[in-house]
């Protein structure tokens, strides 16, 4: 269950704290030019330790492709991609060997699979998202070539919110901001949680542009459905909205349905998706971030053998996970268009009559 | 891409205004009993004409069950189950033949596959949604022999807000109302958008008590991603929220954790799922619902010849989707915790053990 | 697990007593048209009573399309299709009711399931193959279109073996014959065995011509080894072959080579596959099905409790499955073929280019 | 389409003369302690170089674990396994850099993607099988726990056949001969074909024993189907046979059927499975492989623009592929059980009562 995708298909390996994580990329077509540097550039947005802002842990997250491409094109055979660990700090985590960080996985991974991993979460702490950056940094390559672009940036902080999304500006600014007139004030809010110990959620706006009409597969593989299992099965993603999202229910039909004209949709409050597929518009898409739940302040837990303990966290995390969330759910849009671009392929008769005939 | 679930599989077929729908449920355990007239109670829930809260439209929603039982029981093979169409108005839908609704699946479907089956929606109507409810109410049968109930109830229509959650008031309320104190209200808010010749959105809250600590399939096939997808794939779906999901981001870390204690949680803030695994707590979901896109009011729109149009809608619709949603939610909870329950075996070695030694 | 095909996808239901059979074909691109004729003309070829050399049992095998399907052209939606059974004589299996028919499934389905369905077989009756030729038959209608045709005939009965492949005279052959010099011998032997309660194995010689080079998808999706799958999934087929199969075993790679001219391939040793991808040349497969287990000698068996019993079987069955088998080879050929082809597409970015630039 | 298996699912990467090669196997059950030296060993079976019978290319087949375990055991998330090459030498292939191989997949994989890997017949190399005997081997660990245990051997070379199966004879001999007495003459058809520049086919037995009853997966994930699937897609396979196979058919029913008796069956013509389901006997299969393509006599060929031209091949091959063959039987064989293991959990309620109350 560890691979996701139906023909674009990308399957994760690695732990926190092991000797190395990343993924294969199945299904690439052949012949797509595979600009390394650009995939390395992805992970470098990802990657921690750039600001106060996020965990001190440094990881230099580079990555190597060992399979599936020749002379700089992919070949149409598996890409596999590996990063090797270096800054693991194992011994962070003896202290909490035997019981369970509250608002982490441990609890439910140790019950489910009789076996503790305490080194950093294992495999479910978020360092594996830095494969999924990889696979969708690949997406983006072939999803460029038929002109669909993804961005994202950071829309909410602490419950302070933007008032403009300015997609170029979150590129630059360290906390991904869409808005500058109240980044000053969510990077305050994150600092005042650090220093409390403590930790602030956020939301994360990802749009799509030019994907064309059609993508999205009827009845349970539509596009915004897989775009929410994307989107949520993120680390410490809580809920999604696509389009106008939550706000639609407060809408009347006629306030909420998007009028057509000849050269297009009057509005966008369907996110750019009807009947679960793509409708040409811009693909819009909301991930809330709960606050990290590694605090360092006390907290009651259980060991493993269920009696009372105390969590004392150590080591380094970030205050807000949403900040580096945005880089993820780009990638994991991008692997959603992806599959959904070649599933689309043979969906009418036109289609298979222009590749065989 | 007509079948939901990885192991206990439901294949839907049929259009709105075909001759029949229905499913196929394939991977249903061997020797569980086949309560007939509880599958065919779940449908009543769902079908329309109930009260003037919903469409006028009559159908009778009669399931046949035509494989996979014997002598009441299953008997692992796939179980199919048949709903001929009895009622339907093609006539209705005359005026539209040509031109898209907004809001509805018309446009995409259309340039997706090339064809215009204009008969009510064809495939994409929320119709189809009564072949899940037969095949959510088999998977409710074999998860109440290990003890799993699902319940739901609308928890808000059109803005007016539940304060509190009566899962018991909700099964007799007409709108499946969870606060009989703003019961009044949302009714006139749908009788009043009715009038109106418009219509409302909805929330859904769904609940899963009982569940064992253990289910979802890290890392791409969670718990809750799964369930956000499911949710999310249900008509007119724009949100999907887990545990306090939207209201979690406003909390800091230390407020959002939920503690434990050797008799459990304190809280359950994350709807009883941890890093996409069940945490033995409910399991909480709310869906948001657009307003029914289909209303009375002449709106804009193109005909397939991409001229400007006017679409003016004849026919029986709904003007909440989100009451008769309730019941197709609970059925994609039902089906994605049947699976996930099959997918869980096996997950550790003793589970080998137990069946095989 | 009654799905087959990862694009073009068919899942059954049905038993051979039961009320209904049939399938739901998935992934069918919208815009072929659905010549219904041509489908009941391939289950017409496949239903059993047609001559004295098949088991008298009749039945009708209508099939009706209950969805999917638009004026006559197919939607891009699931295409439902269903017989109903007209001609069970349930009675015949009284006898047999609490004990395993030898070289039959009833010993394993009852040991894996805990279930004894044993009306005729259950859900592992050969009848479950109409729904399959049903399938099929739309998958020939859609690979026609790209100048695919698929023939098939039966290349030796009891040991006697064709030495010439006339596949226009297995068209009217009473056993699809593809050798008439050696069709009365196998006639007669097929009779002798009848006359002694007995039954005999066979082969089929299954070919498609005109398959475009670049079918098939390495690694674990290649299509000799898909279609090793689908003929050894058929009811009693014991061994594969494809191109020379056991015969290559016997050459030198010097002979059994197949050279490469501008023009072609010099020979067809390897079937028309080479590392699991179509060449070009003519598919050939060889299926060879095991004599019929349902014979009318008394057999050593146990009853469902173990102890020692005779199985003397009544009922009508054929004396040589590979005659109908060599119907459902084409349509297992068929369904391969249909869901490779969509499985190629967007195999290299020329594709895509074709598709969405 | 690199991916084999449902629940143990193994996903391979890696080119012939690339960085490295290996797998992620993912779905094993938490819990099974991971002996990698018999992994290890398992790799030193099927390497090459270990006599004159084999190719004179040596290959270390080192195998490392980058993730999925902890402290010996798995843990249940993915285990990956990198072997890095190291004896490549892609010089060898620079006179065939623009040609096709007869008999191998240049010709396809070139016209598939439009990319021609001429190093050593990069991903259609049968180099990658390195990859498949370590998740076999994995496979292997799991089903020793439950009793089963796979053993194979080379029943035939050139046409020379296995009077006797000595399974414990064949782990020992160089060419892993079945038939001590026939063993020197199997050597001398190879050494015989080598010296010639020629190359020879073979038959591989593989069987597992202490299966237990009930694995496999009706109607389109038949155990037999499965298997046949596996072998077929093994570099070379072209016919697969199960029990009896092509002989089953010369057989009368009452011949062939295997009479049942309170303590088993009294033969096994079936090869331990019924209605594509195991039985309970061992389970037969027999490979058959042509001989080695690549051979050292000038073969006609054309170049990729389709003009002739002479294949002159240099390199070390194989002279017989079947040898080595029967290491990657054995794993495939283990992968599929293992497979069908987990799938058949779940298939009765009482094994959801096991489990879950």
């Amino acid at each position: 269950m560890n691979s996701f995708g139906k023909r674009f298909i990308i399957t994760t390996f690695g732990e926190s704290h092991g000797k190395a994580l990343g993924c294969i990329v199945d299904g690439v077509p052949a012949g797509l030019e595979i600009d390394e540097k650009f995939i390395q550039s992805e992970l470098d947005r990802r990657k921690p330790g750039k600001s106060k802002l996020e965990t001190a842990r440094k990881e230099d997250d580079k990555v190597e492709i060992l399979s599936g491409t020749f002379e700089g094109f992919s070949t149409g055979t598996p890409i596999m991609m590996v990063i090797f660990n270096s800054n693991q700090k194992s011994r962070d985590y003896d202290s909490i060997k035997d019981l369970f960080r509250p608002g982490h996985a441990d609890f439910t991974y140790y019950h489910k699979y009789g076996i503790r991993d305490y080194r950093g979460g294992g495999r479910s702490s978020a360092r594996e998202t830095a494969a999924r950056v990889a696979g969708g940094a690949i997406a983006k390559l072939m999803l460029k070539t038929i002109g669909i672009e993804i961005e994202s940036g950071v829309c909410e902080i602490d419950g302070i919110k933007s008032h403009t999304y300015d997609f170029v500006h979150a590129k630059k600014s360290k906390l991904y901001a869409l808005d500058p007139s109240v980044e000053l004030a969510q990077e305050e809010a994150i600092l005042n949680a650090k220093a409390n110990h403590d930790s602030v959620g956020g939301v994360v706006l990802t749009i799509a542009k030019g994907v064309p009409i059609g993508l999205g597969e009827p009845l349970y593989y539509k596009l915004d459905a897989i775009i929410a299992e994307a989107m949520m099965g993120i680390n410490a993603s809580k809920a999604i909205e696509i389009g106008d999202g939550v706000a639609s229910t407060y809408l009347k039909g006629s306030q909420n349905n998007d009028e057509i004209t000849p050269t297009g949709f009057k509005t966008n409050h369907s996110g750019g998706i009807l009947g679960g597929i793509s409708n040409g518009d811009d693909i819009i898409v909301k991930t809330h971030f709960k606050p990290t739940p590694s605090i360092f302040q006390s907290q009651d837990t259980v060991t493993k053998e269920n009696s009372p303990a105390l969590c004392e966290l150590k080591g380094r995390h970030d205050p807000c996970v949403a900040i580096r969330g945005s880089v993820v759910c780009e990638a994991m849009m991008a692997l959603v268009l992806a599959d959904m671009t070649l599933l689309n392929m043979g969906k009418k008769m036109e289609h298979i009559k222009a590749i065989y005939q």
